[in-house]
């Protein structure tokens, strides 16, 4: 039998030969990687020339992946296909011509948001979500028309509801988990899940441990029967993992990611004083190729095969296929 | 019998629907057009997100052309293919890593330099030319590499020689003329054109005033003559054309072309304070129409039918299939 695909839509970890490794030894076809936390357009400009510098030393490993034919072709030839994408819009500036060089450049999901209030929509760490602003929606029909994906993870509700409506084009929530599970602020209550389905949407489940019930100590079997729980109410085609991995990083980037250059205070985010640095991961899942215990814990749970493939690369390898290319929109 | 295709290798123009209606009724196939002068890589972005939104626009007329089947699609579809360069390095700043990014973002042709000495280079206004820098000779490698074409237009002879003897693929003098015919700064001495020919390079005649014999009043019968007496030098496969037309662009621009932000005074570059701004077109090229014209001057010439159509853009063709694509380099 064919192997399916296999995806993980979002990691940030701090890159290296060793986890380029990890990858392959996980038959990992796709992993969407973050390029920009609070850099600007110049400065993720130079994130893409790293990027390129380690798709030139390890080409037997990787490549820069732009469709979802790249993924396939990943498979074909034994590599992993990197994507693309920011947490927050801070690289288009207030240029919403930068929303398609950026296309250009790599980009295939960017969120409206981190976890502040940002020039497209509101944060889930703010005290008030007054949803999508004016320019947010000019910035969502032309994500829609170069085909560079909404992610909504960091949002807050109200916004990402919003967005579910006012784009045309199915958007994602590529790392987080259902709020009745675990009550972060960054996970999503059932509303928000069940709009995100019911649109053509798509959820990445993190294994970050704050967005897990029990934290680094949650177990596999917990983490799998929440999938199942999930699936009964968006339905498993709209289901699929970004495990929002930070491997191998200091804790200063935990700090880089809370506060870029909006505070001269600490922020602790979803840490504390006493827990200010990355949590531990769970023991089943420390590097990538925990996909594979987690193959075993979806069946466990009760999933056929052929949906522990959807959840673990399918589901995204179509919403790829549907999402990166060119759009609809009036001519301007 | 099959129209051969046609391709001006410089234009900046003061863009419009009237030129690209032009472009058309001249059926040019391309065009290489200057996004850059003095902006630096933020900058640039915006000038791409300029020529993104006359794409969509102007779809029907012209669309962004990557590599020589664009100039193939452009004559199958009815449109002009618009490919960019740069006349300065600017735009890469002090960052090798801009290279490959600025080509993904479509970039085709950069000069290493404009009049001035510049991190790579040295420009044709200098005193003294010190040839390629040490960063000129890393980037050289690195545009070879990624497929930007290093183009020697403005530079000092010492330094196009070099570049010439540098680079591991053909270079190009996109739009100056020989100074044996009009001694011009800005013109190349025969034993540049002699080695830039030898080693496959290609030379773009320019159409520009004061790089041509009597300015505003050069005949196109003395144009193509001039035409005839390089093509004995070089060989007629070496030969194009780089109109360097400024088409319906205010004085303002000659004046930011010359000056940039490097310089409180006034530069007068070409021209003198009695004949500051952009000098009148020949009657015979005053708009891209001018290359029909040009067609029947270099057939009165002597030129054959296969000559003129390699002149007015098989032989920028050929470069453009064997420039754009991936080069060879060392691992890094």
């Amino acid at each position: 039998m064919t192997r399916l695909h296999r995806i993980d839509c979002l990691q940030y970890a701090n890159w290296s030969e060793k986890i380029f490794r990890q990858m392959r030894a996980a038959e990992m076809d796709a992993v969407h990687v973050t390029i920009a936390y609070h850099e600007d357009f110049r400065e993720v400009a130079r994130n893409v020339a790293d990027w390129n510098l380690r798709f030139q030393r390890h080409g037997d490993l990787i490549f820069h992946g732009r469709s979802g034919d790249d993924v396939r072709r990943a498979r074909r030839e034994g590599r992993t296909a990197i994507f693309f994408g920011f947490q927050t819009p801070a690289p288009i500036e207030a240029d919403i011509g930068l929303v398609e060089v950026v296309h250009t450049l790599g980009a295939r999901f960017m969120q409206l948001t981190y976890n502040n209030q940002s020039l497209l929509a509101t944060g889930c760490y703010e005290a008030e979500d007054t949803g999508i602003t004016r320019m947010g929606r000019q910035v969502i029909r032309e994500m829609n028309r170069v085909g560079l994906v909404v992610d909504m993870s960091h949002s807050a509700h109200r916004s990402t509801l919003e967005a579910i409506e006012l784009s045309e084009r199915p958007i994602a929530v590529t790392h987080a988990n259902p709020s009745t599970w675990h009550p972060a602020l960054r996970n999503k209550p059932d509303e928000v899940l069940k709009a995100l389905a019911e649109s053509g949407g798509m959820l990445g489940f993190s294994l970050y441990p704050h967005h897990l019930r029990g934290g680094s100590d949650c177990t596999l079997a917990a983490f799998c029967e929440m999938v199942a729980r999930t699936a009964e109410l968006t339905g498993v085609e709209r289901l699929g993992i970004g495990s929002d991995l930070c491997q191998d990083q200091p804790d200063s980037v935990v700090e880089w990611m809370r506060v870029g250059r909006w505070s001269r205070e600490i922020d602790y985010g979803e840490g504390s004083a006493a827990n200010a640095g990355f949590p531990p991961q769970p023991e089943w899942f420390r590097d990538v190729r925990g996909f594979g215990a987690i193959a075993g814990g979806l069946r466990e749970a009760g999933f056929s095969e052929a949906e522990v493939g959807m959840i673990l690369g399918e589901n995204w390898l179509r919403f790829f296929d549907a999402s990166f290319g060119p759009g609809q929109a009036p001519k301007p």
